[in-house]
């Protein structure tokens, strides 16, 4: 059954968390051709917060490598559409804004590597409680590409000392959804002064026996569209991915 | 140029690090044949801090898997010979201790992962203060078996979180030596009170924008044969290994 159908149908118009299990879902960026090609450097400069799966062609609203019906103009439960920077829709597709000089950009998402460690018998706080993961605005900043640019957004998981070593060591597997984290232990060294005051999402308790582990976060190419306003773009709404045909499992190095 | 013949001729009776490298060094035990299968299971059951390399077989003092011509009575610079737990002798041969029902371990070392680190440009300050790595016993006890039993013994490097997150990655890969770290950033989970009074080594400076990242050392067999009191016990003397022809490259895993 390809959970795109339904979406696509319109049938369904939620979160895409917890469809089609074991499936690379991925974050969704749609820009004019004209900054595809800073956007795709973007990404290429800042693989750990921007791990660029496919790039369709300009006009082309399929991505053959991620599965061969897809048409990003239908198969996301809802987007969001920004003018100049400015949020204008949440619509449930997006054929209505489609242009002939469209970009689409997929990138991974936590959710995959998420799914590793969990496998691995590693218990989130935040899927555990049912929040959204602690993100923060970082002191690191990006390397910039064109008018894209700002800090490093990572996303934070509390884990106990051995845990977080394991994690390092699985998600290090999984360079394509984030790879290894970027920061362990010691928020205050990339800037964060409050971690009880996360700048998206959720608070995550961290307990005296635990460490804060960081990834780099796939909101970071989110702020740095936000920072750069351009006359359009479109993404998917938080949480309403691109389900993929890829497996997690493919994405494992080794 | 076999780094083991000078020593075999008593012409090099120090310390082995910094001869050659590239080479795995491995600490030595050898023990009466009797305690032997208690000291491989030991071994077996505890693979972070006793990564057994190879093992002979009874009254053979040869390692063929590590190096054609090992006579381990006569190829490290210095031996420690202790009887019902006690030093008794710090001889640089052993040819007048050896007996028929002799066995002797091979267990990888930590000198094989951190040349992989000081590769990857990861400073390590104990090399670069020209001091002992800082050691500690911790509350983590190993699996007994037979008489050997006691605590999990750690090594401490200090390293920045980013560091740290390398330095998983890079060690995961040595499973033969150590591998991955047991434990990182809270010393008192493990039962270490005091990060600048370590049990063996020198005391290491952690900085503030820094996190102490613990190993499984090669100090936690020692400890277990102290507690074991064999009647015969055998082993290097600190620092003076058994230089193998194993590449550290060869113990790279994938």
């Amino acid at each position: 059954m390809n959970p795109r159908v339904p979406i696509r149908r319109g049938e369904h118009a939620g979160p895409t968390a917890g469809l089609a299990p074991g499936r690379v879902q991925a974050n969704l960026v749609v820009l004019p051709a004209a900054l595809a090609p800073d956007f795709s450097r973007f990404c290429a400069l800042n693989p750990k917060p921007c791990p660029l799966l496919a790039e369709t062609q300009p006009g082309d609203p399929g991505f053959p490598a991620l599965g061969a019906d897809i048409d990003v103009r239908t198969d996301l439960p809802r987007y969001r559409v920004f003018r100049d920077g400015e949020l204008v829709d949440e619509p449930t597709d997006i054929r209505g804004y489609w242009r002939d000089d469209l970009v689409a950009f997929a990138i991974g998402c936590s959710f995959s590597f998420e799914q590793a460690l969990l496998e691995a018998g590693i218990r989130l706080r935040h899927v555990d409680t049912g929040k959204n993961v602690s993100m923060y605005r970082t002191s690191v900043d990006t390397l910039p590409a064109g008018p894209f640019h700002g800090p490093l957004v990572v996303s934070m998981r509390p884990l106990r000392p051995a845990e977080a070593i394991r994690a390092v060591e699985i998600t290090a597997r999984y360079p394509r959804v984030h790879g290894a984290p970027v920061h362990i232990g010691l928020p205050e060294a990339i800037g964060i002064r409050d971690l009880a005051r996360p700048d998206w999402g959720d608070p995550t308790e961290v307990r005296s026996d635990e460490l804060p582990v960081f990834w780099a976060c796939g909101v970071t190419p989110q702020a740095a569209i936000a920072l750069a306003k351009p006359a359009l773009c479109i993404t998917h709404a938080p949480g309403h991915m691109l389900i993929t045909d890829l497996a997690n499992s493919q994405l494992a190095q080794h």
